[in-house]
């Protein structure tokens, strides 16, 4: 068929969002907002955690232009919380000048991303990330979205905040065990791009345990610096570099799904690094070694290095094949050649495993 | 506070998508899918109509990846149906590979269009707009959204199609009322940019009316070639010039509002067309004859030319002053300097006009 015409929509102006780290400044928050936005109606999206360590009071918005997710967690990525949220939003009369302010961990930064995407055919988001995970990884590069009933993510879009804000001493409100799980993206980052990182994370292993101010600012800026970069050079996944920030994802997905998240993110990433490690060195693309490496490395770190009990390596393979990232059912890893560097083959940053290998790879990794 | 750094994404490709118009070409629609997206896994989203029309069935999808609205209308357009076929898509195991055709009216391709946006991040959707209305105006432009509990395209998505197919075969089959409302969007853009369409219309309203084959197409491609050449300026309302496309619906929503949308889309526009060069003429913009010759073609296509009886001209103010495009509280208005241009002062396309004005113009149009 011959079309009658075409229609060339440029898209909108290239997207610039600055990204601010600090200690002390989320009183300042709303001071990150680009000159633009700055006459804009502010409504704050956060959690009962943030609210009660008295980190929501420092941003100075009205109470009544407040959404407090409660009780927080994963639980309440859903379109049922999006769905309340624009609601409250249009029955309170905010229009197209609203300023959606997300402070919280991932799934506040997701659902409020995914809110300011969608109400009015689109607000800007000022992201203010109060985890190690939301820090060092979820609240960067656009990806805002919800759980269905069956997987997760399934419902979102891709929406760039205006600005990031990151002011480490939410971190240290945060429990021990969620504080270290996150600290598992910063050593991924490391990992599959910077060995200097990695050194700095084993040098300082104490002193990041102690959430030293100085240090938890070099965590979050390395952090962003190795996270932006990929996401500027792929910003919506066209051409797979994106992929690389799964490595260890493949088996930690599976590990989530497999313990219904009660493995939380980091900790299931952990593992899932040292199963992809050990895959790789099964296919010769992997230096032996790098395994022992990082489980020392993630021990000093008081993260976990095995699978939770009762896990059998032949269901993990399973529900990694129903992965969303998985291709016409082949499941597809992330491998390293070496400490800092991916593994690249066909210009492809995804491997693919047979399934044999993979379960082998889960049983050296079983407790 | 100074930026820690800037991340900079780079933007999508220039969108640019085909539109394909002819007479019987609903079962060669797939053909209208750009290259890229060929392989994808289709899913209809439709109507019940479009099915009892026969009109669905020429897609050619599986009856398994179909999601039928029903009943059909304005009342599905809602976040109800928008996660009742995400959970359909999400259960059935359908991934980022697939491709949303949307068959029907502006509720279908509205709803499929958001639903697009939302799934996965992001999928490819075919419109196949099936209404006079659709094929003039919303299906162009990359508008989907629905309705909130409290307002109309309250929650959205600005969500380009891959491609545009209008057969003009399914305006045969839509009711008379139906089929000539969408004629108000017609006259409207001949009146806001083409004073040769304006004149088209007039000189062929018999056989429009009679929806012959030949005037149909004619019709569809002047309406996309304005409303084309609108959005291409402005796909995402920056500039202002996309208010033009409002010219009518300051007035025509808040009928629609005030009859609780029993005066459809298009009759509320023919009305408010009115009410807008009535309301141009005693603030001296508009030529003041231009009211009666506008009358006269829209009696013509058998379009209401005053307002359904027992509509309190000032409440019909207060409605417009609450509507989402109004600016602190002031209505604005787009204008004609004469017969296919809108009048533009200091670079805008929006004007507003004082209250006591608004309630004699209304009071102009009434039954």
């Amino acid at each position: 068929m011959e079309a009658s015409m075409t229609i060339t929509c440029p898209t909108t102006d290239v997207e610039r969002y600055p990204m601010y780290i600090g200690t002390g400044i989320l009183s300042r928050a709303q001071e990150a907002v680009p000159e633009s936005y700055r006459g804009f109606r502010p409504f704050l999206i956060t959690d009962r955690n943030l609210v009660d360590h008295g980190h929501a009071a420092k941003i100075g918005t009205d109470p009544a232009s407040t959404f407090v997710i409660d009780p927080p967690g994963e639980d309440a990525k859903n379109v049922r919380t999006v769905t309340a949220i624009l609601n409250v939003l249009d029955e309170k009369g905010f229009g197209r000048d609203t300023l959606i302010i997300a402070l919280g961990g991932g799934t506040v930064g997701d659902i409020a991303g995914f809110v300011a995407s969608a109400f009015k055919r689109g607000v800007p988001v000022l992201q203010i990330p109060t985890t190690t995970v939301a820090q060092s990884d979820s609240s960067i590069g656009g990806k805002a979205g919800v759980n269905s009933d069956w997987s997760k993510n399934a419902i979102g879009t891709f929406w760039n905040p205006c600005a990031i804000l990151m002011d480490v001493e939410t971190l240290k409100t945060l429990d021990e065990r969620h504080y270290v799980a996150g600290l598992a993206e910063s050593l991924k980052h490391g990992l599959i791009a910077d060995p200097a990182f990695v050194e700095y994370i084993e040098t300082h292993t104490d002193a990041i345990k102690r959430r030293e101010d100085d240090k938890l600012i070099e965590l979050a800026k390395r952090n962003c610096h190795i996270k932006g970069t990929v996401v500027e050079r792929d910003p919506y996944e066209r051409i797979g570099l994106r992929f690389i920030l799964n490595f260890g994802h493949t088996i930690g997905h599976a590990i989530e799904t497999a313990t219904t998240f009660r493995t939380l993110h980091g900790e299931s990433i952990a593992i899932g690094m040292l199963g992809a490690l050990h895959l790789g060195a099964a296919m010769n693309i992997t230096p032996v070694d790098l395994f022992g490496h990082t489980e020392t490395i993630l021990r000093g770190l008081a993260l976990p290095v095995r699978l939770p009990e009762g896990i059998d390596p032949a269901r993990l393979a399973e529900l990694m094949r129903r992965d969303k990232k998985a291709k016409e059912g082949r499941v597809r890893f992330v491998f390293l050649s070496e400490i800092g560097r991916v593994y690249v083959k066909n210009s492809d940053f995804a491997h693919t495993a047979n399934r044999e290998m993979i379960i082998d790879a889960c049983r050296a990794i079983q407790a």
